[in-house]
């Protein structure tokens, strides 16, 4: 697409409105894919739009507007000896392809976050939301004649199968293929994808609590990691605590632990301390509770010698997303800070704060726990690429 | 590595000095490299290695040294309202994965290029250079010692085969796979590796010349883009002009393209024009001359209607790589910019200047291709990837 800055915002502002203005519509089409889902099923939650959440969905594309274009930003500038002026700018990747699940509000939050860095969308979404995405397309499309904006560059593609196939091989056509969903849904990217993906992978996020660690702040830290929003990938996962303030530490969780009944896996020396202050949900910890994405009330305790200890633990199961210490020891935090590779490290704060909108980034598609490209939330201006724009007046290479 | 910047740079300039201090020693295991080689074999001036071209080594080793630490520099800052402090720093990759060929210079290059950016690098070179390599590791690992740093950090695979997969499928421990070599080794590594790469595929370059063009000028920068050096991929590959100049322009190249006797496969339009001046090594031009990428002393050319044409022909044939326009019209000039879909686009002047070292980045290990990550000239900075570091005390989300 190669509409302006203002061109751009115009767009999303009219999107806006239409779906304002087509909440009824929407119902209508949401209610013929609730209809055909079980009532048990837990996904029906996330296939629901109610009135207040198409407003909510109206809301966010009003906030995409808002953010600044992440095209046409100069990155680098030389001016050669011969007068070749070098620069290099931020472009659109190209061509975006999402492959996501039952969620409908996906396909207007990537649609609008595509439309404002001038990218091309494939989308892909699930069968159960299909009435759904039809109708949500519809309105982006009109939204977009009414801005002489060709709409194939919004596609949304048929829910059969073979298209997530034909889409994951088309290195010629696709640019970028972000997986959004389930980890099954992930890893099947990963293994068939020609073209190149960002992975947005599991959290197995650790705090370590430091023997010169506020025991009380450690302590209100530990369970708002845990159990401010346990299903999201920055929830904490394993506790690694100092020998030497173990004892004093760990009783300081109970309550707030208990209030949710988190089930916690202990290690020896932690299980006996938990279980000289009757913690309740309490379990002796196997090999498997560490390394392990909770995804709910379960977090695993290990009682660790030194600091050592937890940075070797860490870099054995970290999943490299978010990681935190509590400390008060100035020298320890910033050695935290520098050996633990992951695409959030903290200290004296809940992993619960890796999030694009949090960091000031708008919303996000996701958390890449990969190294290229983006690493942590993937938001706006990771929907850009890199050119190169030399300008001469005849000169040739000697 | 987490050596200092101060520290990294004395390892390289320690590491220079024992490239010159073991000029025979390499020259020694150089000759054993190359008594194996067949004397008619085109590889074999790759493989050599002089007492010039080992200085030359030690030099580029200094001139890595010299470059700026691309670890550490501050990215984004944000104070949010509760206190936190989130920043976003540039860090090593971590696991660098070199796949190459004959060349032994590339294993001090790239192990400096590594060293330099605090990352570990495994090196596979080809079989043709193992007696080469193993001095030039072993003399990398005695500056590395000097300087009590783990010699582990640089390795050099051994050059069985099976090795080359385990590497590609280590996903656990590689973190990026560059392959540097010929066009099969890189559609191999592709094909194959489920770590993410960095593809420096091939060229296919064009150069259009827009009716407003300076003749003189143009010739000049086809001429150079086409016979400075033929072999490398941001040579031209395809002339495009418009109709309204191309009788004019056309012979303008005759000289300088007879010169090295340039082959040209030319469509019917700039057939005629080159015939009627007897341009001497001409070929009428079949489809399968558009879009191929040379790599030596042949090009196509092709009369096109007007801009439309030559964009929509780029847009159909361009490996994404180095394009021009040569032009007066500083409209058409700022469209081609915008609108040409390239790592490198140019306004008159020679494609040939795509470079690292060009463009003020110092020693490259490719030009990228493709659009994540990195994506023309791939350098120094580009072998790091990001990390949000927040700084609290207490901060916990609500």
């Amino acid at each position: 697409m190669l509409l302006s800055d203002e061109g751009k915002k115009v767009l999303l502002h009219d999107l806006a409105i239409l779906i304002e203005a087509n909440v009824e519509q929407i119902i209508t089409a949401n209610v013929k894919d609730l209809d055909r889902m079980d009532d048990a099923d837990p996904k029906k939650d996330r296939l629901l739009l109610t009135e207040s959440r198409i407003q909510a969905l109206a809301d966010s594309v009003r906030d995409v507007a808002q953010l600044e274009d992440p095209t046409g930003k100069e990155l680098y500038r030389k001016t050669m000896e011969n007068g070749l002026e070098v620069t290099k700018i931020t472009v659109p990747v190209g061509v975006v392809g999402i492959i996501y699940e039952s969620r409908p509000n996906v396909t207007i939050d990537v649609a609008a976050l595509c439309i404002r860095s001038g990218n091309a969308v494939l989308l892909r979404g699930g069968t159960d939301a299909e009435f759904s995405n039809l109708v949500l397309v519809d309105i982006i499309h009109q939204a977009m004649e009414k801005n002489q904006v060709e709409t194939n560059a919004v596609q949304l593609l048929p829910t059969d199968r073979k298209f997530v196939k034909e889409m994951l091989e088309a290195t010629d056509y696709v640019d970028i293929i972000i997986p959004r969903g389930s980890q099954s849904l992930i890893d099947f990217v990963r293994a068939n994808s020609k073209v190149p993906t960002i992975e947005t992978g599991a959290g197995v996020c650790h705090t370590y609590i430091e023997s010169s660690a506020d025991l009380e702040s450690a302590a209100e830290i530990v369970v708002n990691a845990k159990v401010q929003r346990p299903s999201v990938c920055n929830a904490l996962d394993t506790i690694l605590v100092d020998k030497s303030i173990a004892g004093a530490f760990l009783p300081k969780i109970k309550e707030g632990m208990e209030e949710f009944n988190v089930a916690v896996y202990a290690d020896e020396e932690s299980f006996e301390i938990l279980e000289s202050v009757h913690y309740k949900n309490l379990y002796k910890a196997h090999s498997e509770d560490f390394g392990k994405e909770y995804l709910g009330y379960g977090c695993s305790v290990k009682v660790v010698e030194n600091m050592e200890e937890a940075l070797e633990h860490i870099s054995q199961f970290s999943s490299k997303h978010s990681e935190a210490i509590v400390s008060r020891d100035a020298e320890k935090c910033e050695r935290f800070l520098n050996e633990v590779d992951a695409a959030a490290v903290y200290t004296n704060a809940s992993t619960r704060f890796t999030d694009g909108g949090v960091f000031g980034l708008g919303a996000e598609i996701g958390i890449s726990t990969q190294k290229l490209h983006a690493r942590g939330p993937f938001a706006l201006e990771k929907l850009t690429t890199e050119k190169w724009v030399v300008r001469g007046n005849g000169q040739i290479r000697n």
